[in-house]
């Protein structure tokens, strides 16, 4: 039987708990994953960063555009942070992610692993959900130079410092005025970090397939300023009017101190993220084990 | 030269208020306006209801579904609320409707009584911004058949009997299973709808251009059923699970005592209203105005 | 040893669940803790509708006044909702009640159904925490005249009907104006209430230690209509300005289809109810406990 | 006639504007009102800071505690911002205070500038409302120690960095363990600063009456963590458990880069701030005219 997925890169978990020990059972977990795969069929690399931290030599390694260039599918072992951060980086080059939660339910990170020996050879033959998630593109402008450009899949955020009073944010959406927000800052979300700080501060939740933004002010000064929901192909621009110590961070990658007339454009990137789940997967079905809907309680 | 709106239909306020000269003032109103426009070349035709309310004899008069086959421009003198339930029926026949509110400033009806003399030729010269707004189709199926049926521009709401206790509602989304919600009831909102009773529900705005409806829960006794934005391709469904006397509205149409086991279904109209506003008009100035932003208020 | 309550009354569920067989289990239970109690040498005496649902003859039976006069004591076993119908009625004799919760804890029936046994004679004993809750006294006036009188321990709600639109209520404070709201609905919940429906509608946790009420408006249209907690000691009046069918509910007994001009006057009542908990019990373990805190979820 | 407050200090706005020429005009107000309450008969003093930013020699000077210690009365003419803080300072002296507000209404200084004449004689003849605050004491320990330690009249807020993630805050009341909290932030209010940044963050009015404090979680994100009151005899300790570069301001008087451990201590000062307001004045009146209720917008 010909693989749909020959090339397979294993990506383990990046960002490690302080307690317990991290290392060592990662190791474990990649080793018994790359070994599965292999077993499976499939050529298996490790992610560099990955097999630095483990240590495996059995398996060969590659860098992220290495991986972009070369395999058919990634499998992340960790939590929803580390799927980000390499879905972010792999989407310009179309490579699909499959998540295992080493925790808990993750909102993307959706096989359990438990159960990745049941799930994945169904998902190597092909019986996966498609689940394609926007990229914004975010740059901070200063007098007419781009000083920061990245991408992000949850969220821009611009907020004021922490000792420091409120922030003035002049928010522009293609060029129209919309609002000056003073706040302790603005979070601009696509649907997949709708169900991150944007949710904490009082934004709705976006499905994945809805092409929109939401803009979400963090404490606002006036009560009307409510989150506004807008159609992604826009462009939004927003400034720093007042206010000490501002910060834009793009996935939490932050850029500090920033002027006041800097300003932080974010836009829809031509790229969206690939992600696989297992088949009858269902984005309702995440949200309702997620949030903790109908179980009876408050 | 030729007009680009020969023939226009003239719409006056629906509701009279409780107070004041209602029916007089809406009277010289629409011969006042009805006559600048027939000053300016257009054919001028009023309303039935209006023409049946004023008493006016001198402009022949349609019905709307004769206003949308014969008409080329609909011109109404009140507040949103007229204008919604004009634009919902003339939807279908793709006739634009322009606003001139009788009151305070409406998110739609943009031109101020004192301005339709310099407003109005422009736009009848073609100097104008089109806005379309998304319309729902709603139903009421009950035992497998249809036994409610309308259009819905601003929302669709399911809500609980006044001296009852919760309703328990099923959402469903295109047949998968969302949530069952206990609550005062679920909204689901157009863009349109977003500004209106959604907000107050603490609903997010959506740009008019977001292809999406708002699905938010009134009062709901889970904390984290927050309100849902989805793409509008959706059909949504909502089922009375439990509660006494639910009630179902569309544009505050609406079917009661509602029984267990009945579907409210919404789908996106292939229809859109089209409303036409002066230019250089932008949604961001009239949601600044209408919200009260940056008065330096709290 | 003497007994610190020699004399309890015992209460059973009132609303039964519409499925499995609430009268048996019922019949079983109150049977079960009412041998208990005999046994820690208590002399029982069965509420009389909880005599009659169970048809129990082998206690004598009281009316809530009987219990109130002569009883040391009451057990309710149910949930809140008993709790709170009883405790209301027996406030003005100062009994103490406990509660034994038949399904999922409770708010304030906070002792599991398998643990009586170990807990209630330590109770019996002196071992307890009190709890004193305040409890409301509300009117509605129609031309001078009281119309209906009842108490509440929860909320007086005043909202709107189910097919009609907003209801226009003007809020008084000791005689001053503070708002005309335009909104589904108010609610004044006492600090026992808070988490009940208001918490639903956007209120506060209100400690039962704070001698308060929380204001909060259902849905209002003005957006900085916010929350408001009151000092205790104040006389709320709800006067109904606009909007048909409008309802008034004292912990759920509503007055139906109030007239415009009606005021529903809610002030603090002269008694309060006494609760006992185990000891050690503290309200933040049950907010904890009931509000799925640090439960590492959303 | 015998004077109700022969001694009156005088008080010019802190924090002076950026743009404009606020010393002059500072200046200029305060020799204005310093001649006025001198020709009705009362012995004026200058707030020292006050005679060295206006240079205004005519006055005797006085630091704030000779003004706690000498003067019956105390003037300020500027903003909230000023008021707060002088009023900090006196509440141990119980030196009653009158805000005159140089600019658009404050919630505490509700005199305008163009009515002070006539307004200032009836007060100082006696016909004014007392309006009492309460005061919370804030210290900041760490390792038993305290490093620092004020009174604030508005609140007291426990956040993160502004360029790291969340902090993790554990909250105690009187010892009790409440939660552990995962948010940007906690804000303990009182009354007086219900209306400040607490009520951006979502926290619910206190009426000044009120004997209760707002805890009121900032971003969270557990969507259950509501904002509670609770009643204000208490002692609220808010222990720095995890995240980077946390903060804690007193009145926007701030301690930076706390450790873990560090315990910020709140509990009710025994001071009180005493305001006086002219006769008439209502609480609700402010907040109705500060928060636009009942203009007819959203």
């Amino acid at each position: 039987m010909s693989l749909k997925f020959p090339r397979v890169a294993l990506v383990g978990k990046y960002h490690e708990s302080v307690t317990g020990n991290p290392v060592e059972s990662t190791l474990e977990l990649v080793a018994e994953i790359g070994d599965f795969l292999a077993a499976q069929g499939c050529q298996v690399n490790l992610e560099e960063r990955t097999a630095a931290i483990t240590g495996l030599a059995r398996f060969s390694s590659l860098d992220v555009p290495g991986i972009g260039a070369e395999c058919d599918l990634c499998v992340v072992v960790g939590g929803d942070g580390t799927m980000l951060g390499v879905g972010r980086q792999l989407a310009c080059y179309g490579t699909p992610l499959i998540g295992i939660n080493q925790g808990r339910l993750g909102f993307i990170t959706d096989i359990p692993l438990g159960e990745y020996r049941e799930v994945l050879p169904r998902m190597l033959a092909g019986a996966f959900e498609e689940d394609h998630r926007a990229l914004m593109h975010g740059r901070v402008m200063r007098g007419g130079a781009c000083v920061f450009e990245t991408f992000a899949m949850n969220d821009v955020v611009v907020n004021r410092g922490a000792a420091s009073g409120m922030v003035e944010l002049r928010v522009e959406v293609d060029g129209h005025f919309v609002a000056n927000h003073r706040a302790d800052g603005i979070i601009v979300a696509t649907p997949t970090g709708s169900t991150a700080y944007a949710l904490s501060a009082g934004g709705p939740l976006l499905h994945p397939l809805l092409p929109g933004w939401a803009l979400v002010p963090i404490a606002p000064h006036t009560l009307s300023n409510r989150p506004i929901v807008l159609a992604d192909p826009v462009e939004i621009a927003i400034e720093i009017v007042a206010g000490r110590d501002a910060n834009a961070s793009f996935d939490m990658q932050s850029v500090t101190s920033l002027h006041h007339g800097d300003r932080i454009i974010v836009r829809r990137s031509e790229f969206r993220v690939r992600f696989l789940h297992p088949r009858g997967w269902n984005y309702f079905d995440t949200l309702r084990a997620k949030l903790h809907w109908n179980e009876g309680g408050v």
